[in-house]
């Protein structure tokens, strides 16, 4: 890869909370009930999931239009991370999408 | 469903607009070769398909931040639609990018 | 597009299914709660979703492979399908993937 | 995660490939050029990657019916091991496919 460090490193950031979100959404969430499959909480882990997966994907194709896509996602991983606290019991969550919240918001600047 | 009928219809822009860069992008581009597959094309092209295809599933999950992916996808059409009417040949592409970037303008608003 | 017919139409069969799973996963049994959201069910109206859009994926890339996805695509849409029928009330999404599930069963042959 | 120690494994070795098909197809076979955009060469690398991302989601679901996709993204990827080979120069590629291959191999028996 000839990506930029800092790059790299929000690509990193992406894909663990990818699968952080994905993994508990379809794992602890289904399994807990109540509170965890609350429809605004599970599309949000499901969509924010889905951008960081997404936002990955822009900046592994170099696109110099990635920014468009960091902002957004930082948003997305922002309002999950605050749904999960909220929910409780879900630091792991609460902690990925802080740290790609923070990566992108430095991306999208 | 029980979505909107503009939310309905902007999903149905962005699949068919990732329908038509990535089949493009696989096929009539790899096969033209020269500016076809220059790296800043390809690589648009590739991306546009992708934050469409990204845009469509979060509208699907009804998350109510869609407007910020729609945002991304509406400016990944426009710089797609520019990019094909310079390389040429690409009227399909062009149309699919600019209807997608309208449709996408609309929903971040 | 220079995709042979039967191809462009298990695209379509496949981004239907897709777009069926996604949006009644993230919509329908969110709502209805109880068995739509009991984890095996709700796992592979997800992962069915997944795949169906990774069949479409490798299709519209050309790729002379594809029958290995189009057969892992059948296995999953039956299965929903299945699900979706002992779930009940869920019409849509048991066409969805049956007819999904015949056009792949077609490709992979 | 409550994953398996396998499956965890093998959801990181179709993360890593997916990562390296993805940024090597849009950054140094775009770059090269010739026998790096062959059509056949770039579509397999294109939907290589897309497979083992698919794969990866299937097993972060916990569907029980993942060894359908691991018997595709194995197939994929030594397909694309085999082929970047011989297009030369491609080494990351063919270890992250071949290592992918493996562990998806596996994971479907």
């Amino acid at each position: 890869m000839t990506l930029s460090s800092s790059v790299q490193s929000c690509i990193q950031d992406c894909l663990r909370c990818y699968q952080t979100c994905q993994s508990n959404a379809a794992g602890m969430c289904l399994e807990q009930g109540g509170a965890h499959v609350a429809p605004e909480h599970m599309r949000l882990m499901l969509s924010c999931a889905e951008v960081c997966r997404n936002a990955a994907a822009v900046m592994l194709n170099q696109s110099p239009q990635h920014p468009a896509v960091c902002r957004a996602c930082a948003e997305f991983c922002s309002a999950c991370a605050d749904s999960c606290a909220k929910v409780g019991g879900m630091d792991e969550c609460v902690q990925a999408c802080r740290s790609c919240a923070e990566s992108c918001k430095k991306m999208a600047a």
